[in-house]
């Protein structure tokens, strides 16, 4: 096949209208939801399958043990939309396998997230785990998080960005990874001094169980905790957003450790 | 510091009863736990700590939008036992936090899961997902899966190896990755022809949602689906486990592509 001819194919995936799907764990009504569709409303043909409720911290669970709901809204002006009952990764492969069965998604966008998911935080993340999904599919996925937890936060630079960066990726589709985790800093617009390309840092979370009693004397354990960044590394991105920048982390889903594959043969000796 | 003073300050731990915390997914009353706590009591001070419901597919979710509630109970003979309301990660996080507290845990073991957790399948898997947990606060970690999903299945082989590899990691901790992906598969234990360090496999799920109604009429969906494996490598899981062998993946928690991180650079241009 010719290098021509490819382009050839190419071009008409590249002239028509994207279909982009978006998706978050923070709900379907939430702020963050609703300034990404609006960044991405330009770029091609939105669809929005989201949870009905919040479902932050829900990692990459999926809803096996009871069926799943999914209705349609008109929460967003002119765009089709869907709310489900199910997890942010139930809700991608609703949108693929039910909704779009058949469809070529160009991309699909998580968020914008109520608070960081930089680190280790992309494990815990219902929306990260979303856009892990839809790049298992072979779509293009991008996970953005605003650094900001107030539900009135200021969404204005996050939607600058979300816009930019996803009408970059549709221009220029991934390689090798499809999966790309964006955290933007808390602040205004003139603060952010740019975007860098980084690793996960090695951070972490240290857990304070709030230990109290419910009404009937029954002892109960609430998770809270405080995240902390041991990781001195400059190309991390703890360290870029501590710094004005935007983090873009290129992420996967192939967990083996191929460092320690050698290391660990002598467990093959068992018997 | 010389290499026999480590010796000496390392020889207590060696020498000392471990401490040895076990979990799974499939709930505290599954057969799977029983095996699992029966292979690793003769290694150690054993606790268990599990969902009080079966948690298959909870992947890293954790609950932070509702209190958690954790029982004593009796059900192993002699082995200090809690039944959780909480994910398989919150198991984790309330023994390392509140029932653990400043003690020292030399090995986590998860399952023995009800059903393989190789390929894609760790990501889904709250077996898999407490394990990493653990691997997370720096302890030594294992998920041990059976690839058979009934409720009699035979853990005679499942258990033997449990109990080899758990002592085998207690004497030769992990190095540099602290968590491991162990599926046996389906069968007696004549016909396990051994074990096979390996790489996760390139699989995927089809998904098949099934459609109905509920008695309102309202249309609901029921996630199935089937595994397919066209990773034609013969150095992954899904490979060992068809010829037989035991498979044992190592694997972490930083989900950076590292490849791409150059590759993106053309990102940071986004203004």
């Amino acid at each position: 096949m010719s290098y021509s001819f490819l382009q050839l194919c190419e071009e008409p995936r590249i002239m028509s209208k994207p279909l982009i799907l978006v998706t978050n764990d923070d709900g379907i009504t939430a702020p963050g939801i609703r300034n990404l569709v609006e960044a991405v409303s330009s770029l091609g043909e939105v669809i929005v399958v989201a949870p009905d409720q919040p479902q932050s911290g829900q990692g990459h669970a999926i809803t096996i043990e009871q069926p799943i709901k999914l209705h349609k809204v008109d929460v967003f002006d002119g765009i089709q939309s869907y709310r489900c009952s199910g997890t942010p990764v139930d809700c991608v492969k609703l949108a693929k396998n039910v909704l779009l069965k058949d469809r070529h998604i160009d991309l699909c966008v998580s968020g914008i997230n109520h608070g960081s998911n930089s680190s280790i935080n992309i494990i815990y993340s219902g929306t990260m785990s979303a856009a892990m999904e839809a790049s298992l599919e072979g779509i293009d996925s991008i996970g953005f998080s605003l650094c900001d937890y107030g539900f009135d936060a200021d969404f204005s630079a996050a939607k600058y960005y979300a816009h930019k960066i996803s009408s970059k990726v549709l221009e220029r589709p991934f390689g090798a990874c499809q999966l790309i985790n964006v955290n933007i800093p808390k602040g205004s617009f003139e603060e952010i001094k740019g975007i860098k390309i980084c690793r996960q840092a090695k951070g972490r979370w240290i857990e304070e169980f709030q230990e109290s009693e419910d009404p009937r004397g029954q002892k109960y354990y609430w998770l809270t905790g405080r995240f902390v960044n041991d990781d001195e590394g400059e190309d991390n991105d703890q360290n870029a957003l501590k710094n004005g920048y935007i983090s873009i982390v290129p992420a996967h889903h192939d967990l083996t450790h191929y460092p320690s594959i050698p290391q660990l043969k002598h467990l093959e000796d068992v018997s």
